[in-house]
């Protein structure tokens, strides 16, 4: 996508360095970030520098690369084992992270330049899957719909174009006047800040709304449809996304508005049979109890919010059941959110 | 209730002065305002250094007892019609506000000694009505319980005791273990702020939680009740409360967890017949853009959260159909949100 009118990936390399744009600084500041060591990847994906399921999945990819460049140039035997169970323990919520890693890690047994084709090669193949999803999710999208969206599943969450977003902006490319309602999404405000940064430059009319506002939007039908992103899709159709997903898709159906997660192949966990399977990040309670931002005169600060000496819970994502999603709109076209539909279209496999 | 072993009211009157705690600089700050006219009181009410149906309504009726003290000072007729519009205008939604400034008024037609007895009268009556809910609602909490809320319903939304928090404060009080839930309450923050603020002093354990995370914590079985207050309840039962609330009682649905609405007889507006008729109040997009909170060095900071040159929608209030409501605790007993219980319980009067 564009900023200030030169074409970004959210994260690529050049020569065996890999560079990022860092989220914790956007909107604020536009600062991209340089990384020579799988553990400065590591990092960035802890202290979510680079955030968003199919980001972190290159992240982890390109980090497993690094490891096995350094693993053959110091001889150091199991190092490349040992980064990959360092990337894995980085975040646990994300399927494209453990999709990466096994990945670069198979290829990388065979020699490092391996490793580091299959990590470009998954780059690419983000790019190529957002880019379908946004032709697929197109034909949801009707001239004049408002759309809401939850957290950020833009193109800052992928390479490029994005999962819940690129459909919107394929969409407004081809000319739809659309509307987006960007849910602020609390604790860590991915909404207000990256997608409303993202829908500013490409030119979509966009509000902010309090993630509470869901209710009241949908029950007077400001809203048409729903589409969020997905960190990890269950072989049942049950997908884990950002904190505060399950509350609109469940108001969703109370309404009777269309709820659809948009989601590449690669962030569906064919053998995980339902959402219970799926492990849920406890965050730290301080992104509920303080903010950062941007003061009058141009410092960044960092304020307490709530009383002192509280304590908090910080789940990271909830589960929807495939119950309250309309369709999922994957790379291989939008399917119905049922094993059968799931295995057929992404794996070409029957089940019964 | 108590704040540092001394026992204060919200709000109070002093000779012709009129006592506030400042509720803008809680949790950080504990601070008592003065006022000496209504117009102050005005100011007060808009900028939210005292916020909550209860206080409000209380607070507007000591400002429209001291516009008569000065319409009798300087003879200045019309002063108390004028200063009656002033103060009706400043928030529209909460029905105890348009209750107080009617009596008081009405009695101040008589001398302005009548409107200040009719102050002082529904202040008192305030507490009363609040000391009912807390027995009447601890009949629902049993030991153990997990209760969530949202927004503050508490002391400081009242003169004291508070609606939705009585019950707890009461159940504690009488030895039943609790644990509460506090909605962060975006975007003002009531919940993080007041209500977590309150239930450190008096003891009862709590965690805040990100509004986002109902659907989690409810689908996973975390909560056995929720309780919240409400701004204005129609004589349906419908009742509008903080934005958010909707979605909670939605959620509460669902996974059949009990709602209930605490509201002293005030909030009911008996001539509204349901929640559509209710004006929802449409706050500044900076409440939502621009956070206020305490830097680690102890200054009161305000910063940007949100993408610079965005937009947002903040309506401060949504309406709870009488559908999702479990029942209504009042200060006449528990009901049912019918027009018929209300009208039975409230007014002594059948409906069909």
């Amino acid at each position: 996508m564009r900023v200030n009118q030169k074409h970004y990936k959210t994260i690529w390399m050049e020569g065996h360095n890999v560079f990022m744009i860092d989220q914790n600084e956007l909107p604020f500041h536009f600062i991209i970030r340089e990384f020579i060591d799988y553990q400065g990847i590591c990092r960035a994906i802890i202290d979510m520098t680079v955030r968003g399921a199919g980001a972190i999945g290159v992240a982890a990819g390109y980090a497993m690369a690094l490891a096995f460049i350094e693993e053959s140039k110091t001889n150091n035997t199991g190092l490349a084992r040992q980064a990959r169970q360092c990337i894995e323990n980085t975040r646990p919520t994300a399927r494209n992270l453990f999709y990466a890693t096994k990945l670069v890690y198979e290829a990388g047994l065979i020699g490092w330049e391996h490793a580091l084709a299959k990590a470009e090669e998954l780059a690419i193949e983000n790019i190529t899957q957002a880019r379908n999803i946004a032709v697929n999710g197109n034909d949801l999208l009707k001239d004049g719909m408002k759309v809401l969206t939850h957290c950020n599943a833009g193109w800052l969450g992928f390479v490029d174009w994005g999962s819940a977003l690129a459909p919107i902006y394929e969409a407004h490319r081809n000319g739809k006047k659309l509307f987006v309602y960007a849910d602020e999404t609390r604790p860590r405000g991915q909404g207000g800040r990256l997608t409303a940064w993202e829908l500013q430059h490409e030119g979509v009319p966009y509000t902010i709304v309090p993630d509470n506002a869901g209710a009241w939007l949908m029950s007077n039908k400001m809203v048409d449809i729903v589409i969020t992103g997905a960190d990890r899709v269950a072989a049942n159709g049950d997908a884990a996304n950002k904190i505060g997903t399950f509350e609109k898709a469940l108001i969703a159906k109370t309404f009777g508005i269309p709820f659809y997660i948009a989601a590449p192949s690669s962030t569906f966990d064919f053998v995980c049979e339902n959402g219970s399977q799926i492990i849920i990040e406890q965050r730290s309670k301080d992104e509920v109890l303080w903010q950062t931002g941007l003061t009058k005169d141009g410092r960044m600060e960092t304020i307490q919010v709530c009383a002192p000496g509280s304590d908090a819970l910080n789940p990271a994502f909830d589960v929807t059941p495939a119950d309250y999603i309309t369709g999922l709109i994957t790379d291989k076209g939008i399917i119905k959110p049922t094993k059968k539909d799931i295995f057929k279209t992404l794996l070409n496999k029957e089940t019964d």
